[in-house]
């Protein structure tokens, strides 16, 4: 063990290090070149995803498995991957931990973090593997597959072990307490234990299934918990390829691989309530749509973390160039085809216009352009595809397709967005409906997809009031603001930090409003309804434990 | 703001400085001598005492009161103190912290940070007023009065405002960060904002007025929320004249006095249910029963932090000197007649006796011993008083007088105190009762008062069963345990933690398991039904605010 331990000691004190500078640090290349991944690590990565397919997935160290089951597809063919995993009864998955959890739960903190680390370089070898299951279950594109769940998965997950190790390592392990009563002192002996609090569910995403699930997974592993990750039953495979390389990890150095256990539904058997109302089960991680969000909050003698859902705004006050704007902002909305919990819905114009430098551009001008720039992004054969991906699931593509606000208008209708090489992809181009500002109740849930809505508001002030507003009462996990007036732009810092929103400013080229950085930015706050929980703060990995102090008289 | 701010610094990093080292620490001398307080501070501090008895209590900044309420007594003198205080509907102390809050939340945390120790600076001059405050409500005596009140407070109440100064200032106010793209980079100037949540309540109790307010009220206040402190009806005045001094400094240094309120119940209606039902107030911090605190516990969208009862054990195996133990022992559960949270009340003592040295003393005598060193204590009229106190409550009183447990044996009768100073004294000797340790429904819940319910278990194994059951399932705070075996104790320290309960190991001498340090001991672990909270650790303060960054393209 102390040999992984030293291995990994310099990664963790630098991303620890990382962690409070919140400068740019990224452990994993985002880029999928072969100068750094090896000249044939995409088509062997490619390979072996095929080689999972039509078959039982037989990586995972546990035993006796009551069946095989597998419901995913592909949104590129719309056709069954046909990977079957092993199922086991959400019992038998919270015994297994239970009996896993003294070994693990003894391990130092450094050790853990060490095994972890360890199993992030054995991910680092699947990457390519992983982007592929990852495209064929959430339709991501191939690029955002190999990125989100791959490298960026691997740093929030470096991330929170190193938060994780930090917080467990903050007090000492013993002191010698020595208060002085005049003319004696009383010496104490005093040790402290950071007890993890018992076995961990996670419960993942149709989406974005190692990106939204490995924070919580290894903050619990790392902090002594054992844990049990259950998939959507639509993007197992992702996930289960990182589970395989944990248990890997385990059983290599001796451990209980049920310390870290894949858990499937049965295709006739949901088995995530079964699990969380399983009083041995006490940490919960949530990825998902609200009421089922809000089912798991609600549930007593849990310590919950959730990213559920929100309705994310723009603002536009004024800019330096409105193109560029308008390009940023389609991309924004048209990225994995709006299947992005920060991607953009509500877009909030003022009647009066967006000044741009001296020029006051009309609000119609202004939507007109916003259209136009959807249009030719999503029209573009060389780019749209690329950016655009495919639709997880067809009801999502059924509400942009059927989507009428009552008294909008519709600005932009959905298109297909043809693809090279899957002509049999579930595509749709994004949709833009004009809503009048007093019909908050059209805006003010989330329309999960490629939806753009532009709501026309007096002026500012009150773009501002409601974007505030729906984050407060609705959630919100991104919001971009453009304004050049310093005045305008600490309001908008005032009240969205208020809401518990970040906001990116004046965000033009290659940087999107989307986009969350590890190591730099708290994803999802914990601030409003759309979670309560954030990535990674330093309570995303105290909560995983109790300190307890021990205390003696020195002879 | 900033000369105070240099003032308190060297105080705030020495404070910081002292969470993380865990050794010995205290800003505020415990001995009341006149050397360190000066010739005259105990004489002027009852005088000024006796002055606010039959008065109105006038200090506070708080603009005009409804009426004038008060209903506290003296357990010393059973009459009352006939102090009034101003009262305002709970709408209208909601209504007054939310006008307080822009103001307060718009400061640095160091500048609050501060502030607030110049506070701490203030309640210091008037300790010696609080001790007797606090004499007269809860019935502690003289020395605890004024030790728990005053400078262990002190201590407690800069402890959060240091863990929340770290906190707010662990992270940059703002960093570059230029992520390298190839050929060029992308540059975002990045802040970030430790935004507090909101409306905070304090919710006090009858037996530790400050103690147990100070560490929610100051973490609530250094991270910028305003506080409503709420206490017990019968223990209002120790924290009236801290809420006072707070406002004093707000004041001096401009800011609204209703930054921190004292709120009370009227003589005919309590207020806390509708301060904690009302939307704006988001934190909570609670100590008391545990009905009202899991009503608390339950609330919807608050963040909440309690402090509940449990029943702490005591762990009997083997010892070097047996007279010690049960000397000191008796002392604990004697200290303050029991009416401490930390105070044990089941002691498991094998049937088979304790091993003291190579001799094993057989279960009767040990019991008798514990009898005679109770006995011993309570009727001896040189320390009996002040270690005992008085009973706060009648209620508490009539518990000890009439509790018989069925089957049980009763060992050592509940007797009087006599006080030389107060004959009328309400006052309770330690009464002693034996149960099986079949009987869990006689010893699982707290009997708050001086009780002592000895358990007599088949052997020390069935001993740390129990104990660690009942901390599990109801709570403990508290577990004194004596061995002289590495292994037993080494399994109690597992099973103990693993129930989140600090374990104090043979303890003799003047040092008790009910005392908790500052900057030291973790009190209340959050780890088990007793609490959901500790004083301090990070997730104490961490809860109280948000994190939430904003970025921007450099130009």
């Amino acid at each position: 063990m102390t040999e992984t331990t030293r291995k990994h000691q310099a990664t963790l004190d630098t991303a620890v290090k990382a962690l409070h500078g919140r400068t740019f640090f990224a452990a994993f290349p985002e880029n999928p070149s072969p100068e750094i991944y090896g000249p044939d690590a995409d088509r062997l990565g490619r390979e072996k995803f095929e080689a999972l397919r039509n078959q039982n997935f037989t990586e995972l160290l546990q035993e006796a498995p009551e069946q095989w089951v597998g419901q995913e597809e592909s949104p590129y063919e719309q056709v069954s991957l046909g990977v079957k995993y092993p199922f086991f009864a959400p019992g038998t998955l919270v015994e297994r931990a239970q009996g896993a959890f003294d070994e693990w739960r003894r391990l130092k903190p450094a050790a853990r973090a060490a095994l972890l680390t360890d199993a992030l370089d054995g991910m680092k070898e699947r990457f390519f593997e992983i982007a592929y299951a990852t495209m064929h279950t959430t339709g991501q594109a191939y690029l955002m597959s190999f990125q989100a769940s791959g490298p960026h998965a691997a740093d929030r997950a470096l991330e929170a072990i190193a938060a994780g190790y930090e917080e467990q390592t903050r007090f000492p392990e013993e002191t010698r307490w020595e208060k002085p009563m005049g003319k004696y002192s009383i010496t104490l002996q005093k040790t402290w234990r950071a007890v993890p609090k018992g076995v961990a569910l996670v419960i993942g995403c149709s989406t974005f299934p190692t990106w939204n699930s490995v924070p919580g997974m290894f903050a619990s592993l790392v902090t002594g918990n054992p844990v049990i990750v259950k998939p959507h039953p639509k993007a197992v495979l992702p996930i289960a390829l990182v589970v395989a390389e944990v248990q890997k990890v385990l059983a290599e150095h001796g451990l209980d691989p049920n310390i870290c256990q894949l858990a499937v539904d049965a295709d006739d058997r949901l088995i995530t309530k079964d699990l969380c109302e399983n009083p041995a089960v006490k940490l919960i991680d949530y990825t998902g749509g609200s009421q089922f969000g809000e089912y798991v909050e609600g549930l007593k003698g849990k310590t919950v973390f959730t990213e559920k859902t929100g309705v994310n705004s723009i603002i536009l006050d004024s800019c330096d160039d409105l193109d560029k704007v308008a390009q940023n902002l389609a991309f924004s909305v048209s990225l994995y085809s709006g299947q992005m919990c920060t991607a953009p819905q509500n877009f909030f114009i003022p009647a009066g216009g967006v000044r741009v430098g001296d020029e006051l551009v009309p609000y119609e001008d202004v939507v007109q352009k916003l259209a136009a720039a959807v249009t030719g992004l999503t029209t573009n054969p060389k780019v749209a595809p690329h950016v655009c991906g495919a639709i997880q699931s067809p009801a999502t593509q059924e509400r942009v397709e059927k989507l009428v606000l009552d008294g909008g208008r519709s600005v932009l209708a959905p298109g297909k967005v043809d693809h090279p090489v899957f002509q049999n992809a579930r595509t749709c181009s994004a949709s833009i409906h004009e809503v009048d500002a007093s019909r908050i109740e059209q805006f003010s849930q989330e329309l999960f997809g490629p939806i753009m809505l532009i709501i026309k508001t007096e002026n500012t002030q009150e773009s501002i009031r409601l974007a505030a507003q729906l984050a407060r009462e609705y959630g919100a996990i991104s919001c971009g603001a453009y304004t050049t007036d310093q005045q305008v732009k600490e309001q908008i810092m005032d009240e969205m930090s208020l809401a518990g929103t970040p906001v990116s400013f004046n965000l033009t080229g290659s940087i999107y409003v989307n986009q969350n950085a590890g190591f730099s930015d708290f994803h999802v706050t914990g601030g409003n309804p759309a979670g309560n929980a954030s990535f990674t703060n330093p309570e995303f990995v105290i909560k995983r434990f109790t300190w307890v102090g021990f205390r003696e008289p020195v002879a």
